[in-house]
């Protein structure tokens, strides 16, 4: 990274540069003694204009770099649906593709759920895998979780390779009767499949006024550091925590981005900003997200070794250790298949699921009310840029709930088309939303990368 | 961040550069029309020497950043000191300075592990500033910790001000109970003082064959996304697991870098790399690590919001919230005051220590066995620079130890210098290995920069 030391000059609207170098020539003309000072003067205006030419460039470089993940992943075009017309749409694909009613409905809560939080990386985009997952076979759609060992506070579930939301919803019920119960809970669950959003099942906990942390373990797109493979996922860590009115929702891959983002971009024909992710050589950032998608990877939080990757690295690797190891996985890190239709074999995720009870450690309420003092201290801290506020974890996800609620859930219109195709192949278009339905009969949407 | 698209000219030397101008000058003089060609050529052939000298300032300023924290830190001489004896120095002076012996020892020891771990920052770095504390009547050196509510799993206890390191102790050993007769503790801390090493004390759940998360809030040195002013600590996050004859150890600020490494930057003189932290404008960073500790602040890990800043800020928030808010501190987020002496109050520090016993989820030795290879798996992938070979959370320092054992505690000459001030100045420099005893007599170091 680079920052200049201010300079004033650089301030200077480009006009105002102009006239000052315009001033200085005339200047020049006075010069005494023989000397060319025209020329001496000329060429070192010559270098002032030169150094803020080079300064503007990288200005603009710089701007070019502003542009967050939310930014990208959600320019285009739009439809609005309502929520549970989607939510049906998404149920009816995949009962089509083998799950059973009451499961199928479920997945297709956590799928959409994530669309109306301003995530369409982890939404009805995926729809089309999940599906794929089911018609090759990948998954049991109708297997339930068993516990395979159990204390007071702790328990491991066997996923028996159902459907991760299925997985996710039992452990995380476990482990709010624990915490209920003792003060603290931990499931971990092993032999499972994707789960959604970490959020949603933090989300359960938050409903129950206790701290709720989901972890997963994923297929590997993180290229760690030093080394030119990839050898772990996005490896999510939420933490949700509830307060009076209020709540701390923090959600993030341990990656800068989550795969998710990248595979939205590449839906979409978008590129990507530089840092995102790296190529097949495992050194060189790529801003093409197909690159990143077909053999390349993705940086852990932090990036390159020198501005701390190697921290995000160790927070990728404490998640699969909590997920994958800790509920016995037979796969685990990069030997974990890759999440594509002709794997050929279960994924074997691994989740992890903590909830703590506040009430068993200070006066009941005491925590909720001490906790939106603090989320309130903070949004309220002076902002460098007036125009954008301090947020804390959850805000922006929550505005895009509460306008999902009154406007519909907001698809971009590539997910749309390709949820379109999907119902259309599987032979249940009739569930589509009249918008959907009546997006123009030629537009097409690129296959999902991963569903080949 | 800035990157230039590569231009073969930025890759001339200065001297070819100048000769470039040079022959450019000549060239001007046989313009004809009456036209200033001179003058005209000479502020053309200007900007490009400007354009060359902004990309070369911008170029140094990027070789800089390339160090990582740890170049920075480890560079200068050093002084080789025993282990045992380094410890006896250390708890003299606390002693000296008021507190119980056992309970100096204590915290001796926490400090001299930073030392022989590699971690010079958060080491004997600091004795004075714990020094200055007691001296101060800021913390209660003989207080004890207290139970303050207490349930199967999880525990609140009243640090009562004492020793940070005598809270922890304890609330370790009382989460280990926990964990191992339910499957995970948890116990917090409210009104503590400075702990530390985080890691330190998942060490202690190490060698109870357990996982051990450790955290703790401490004073304002962050500033959060968007934000123009500090408003968390480094909060760290440690998690150490056991695996068969190694173990994973994570222990990493929250933030870029600790606030400790600058310091330790600062004793020695030394500038730090750009990105690590900003000024008081809250905007621009500095390679001065002065203007960090006097009114500016860190960036979190991830670094500016398009690097996903807001995550590494989101973790700090997250350890703010566990270890304030869940055990009730009075002091949360930019409300905790500065770590000086003459900050005139308790500081009000909360730390979070959380145990898990795997041999509740898994058959014993199971998860010990399984971690030991996805460590080595780790270890074994291609590096994408054969010099640099990947490791694991944990290498370095279990590296830096092993030296330690051997060789002594390798200690910075300022840092060793600045123990025998305080050793003189406390009247106890009696206490002072030979290595540092033997110091030439005029050599001083700088005044801690917290310790005014």
């Amino acid at each position: 990274m680079n920052f200049h030391t201010p300079n004033p000059n650089s301030e200077l609207p480009c006009s105002a540069r102009i006239k000052s170098l315009s001033f200085a020539s005339k200047a020049s003309h006075s010069g005494p003694m023989g000397f060319p000072w025209q020329s001496a003067l000329a060429a070192v205006f010559g270098i002032g204009v030169g150094v803020l030419l080079e300064r503007l460039k990288n200005r603009s470089g710089a701007k070019k770099a502003v542009e967050s993940s939310s930014d990208v992943v959600k320019s285009g075009s739009f439809v609005f649906v309502g929520r549970e017309q989607l939510e049906k749409t998404v149920a009816s694909c995949l009962k089509a593709a083998g799950a059973p009613p009451d499961k199928a409905q479920l997945v297709a809560q956590v799928l959409v759920a994530a669309d109306a939080r301003g995530i369409p990386s982890h939404g009805v985009n995926r729809a089309e895998m999940y599906c794929g997952e089911l018609k090759a076979k990948l998954i049991d759609p109708g297997a339930d979780p068993k516990i395979s060992s159990d204390s007071a506070s702790a328990a491991n579930v066997d996923g028996c390779n159902g459907l991760g939301a299925v997985v996710a919803s039992y452990a995380m019920k476990l482990c709010i009767q624990k915490a209920k119960s003792t003060g603290i809970g931990l499931v971990v669950c092993h032999n499972s499949n994707h789960f959604g959003i970490a959020g949603f099942w933090s989300e359960l906990a938050l409903k129950e006024k206790l701290i709720g942390f989901a972890f997963t373990n994923t297929s590997p797109f993180l290229v760690p550091t030093r080394a030119c493979q990839r050898a772990g996922g996005t490896n999510p860590i939420a933490c949700y925590c509830p307060a009076e009115g209020d709540s701390f929702q923090l959600d993030m891959a341990t990656t800068t981005v989550p795969i998710g983002k990248i595979e939205v971009c590449h839906r979409k024909g978008q590129q990507i900003p530089n840092g995102w992710g790296v190529d097949s050589t495992g050194v060189c950032s790529t801003t093409n997200p197909e690159k990143i998608l077909k053999g390349g990877g993705l940086t852990p939080l932090g990036g390159l070794e020198e501005t701390a990757g190697y921290k995000g690295y160790g927070l990728n690797m404490m998640v699969e250790i909590l997920c994958a190891i800790l509920s016995g996985c037979q796969k685990v890190g990069p030997a974990v298949p890759p999440w594509r239709v002709d794997r050929g074999t279960a994924v074997d995720y691994g989740h992890c699921f903590i909830c703590i009870d506040p009430a068993k450690l200070l006066p009941s309420g005491d925590f909720e009310k001490a906790l939106s003092g603090y989320l309130s201290t903070m949004r309220q801290l002076p902002a460098g840029d007036v125009e954008r506020s301090v947020l804390v974890p959850g805000d922006p996800e929550r505005a895009e709930e509460d306008d999902a609620a009154k406007q519909g859930v907001r698809l971009n219109r590539q997910i749309a088309l390709g949820l379109r195709s999907l119902a259309q192949s599987l032979g249940c278009s009739g569930s589509l939303p009249a918008e959907i339905q009546a997006l123009p009969e030629d537009a097409s949407a690129p296959k999902h990368p991963h569903a080949v």
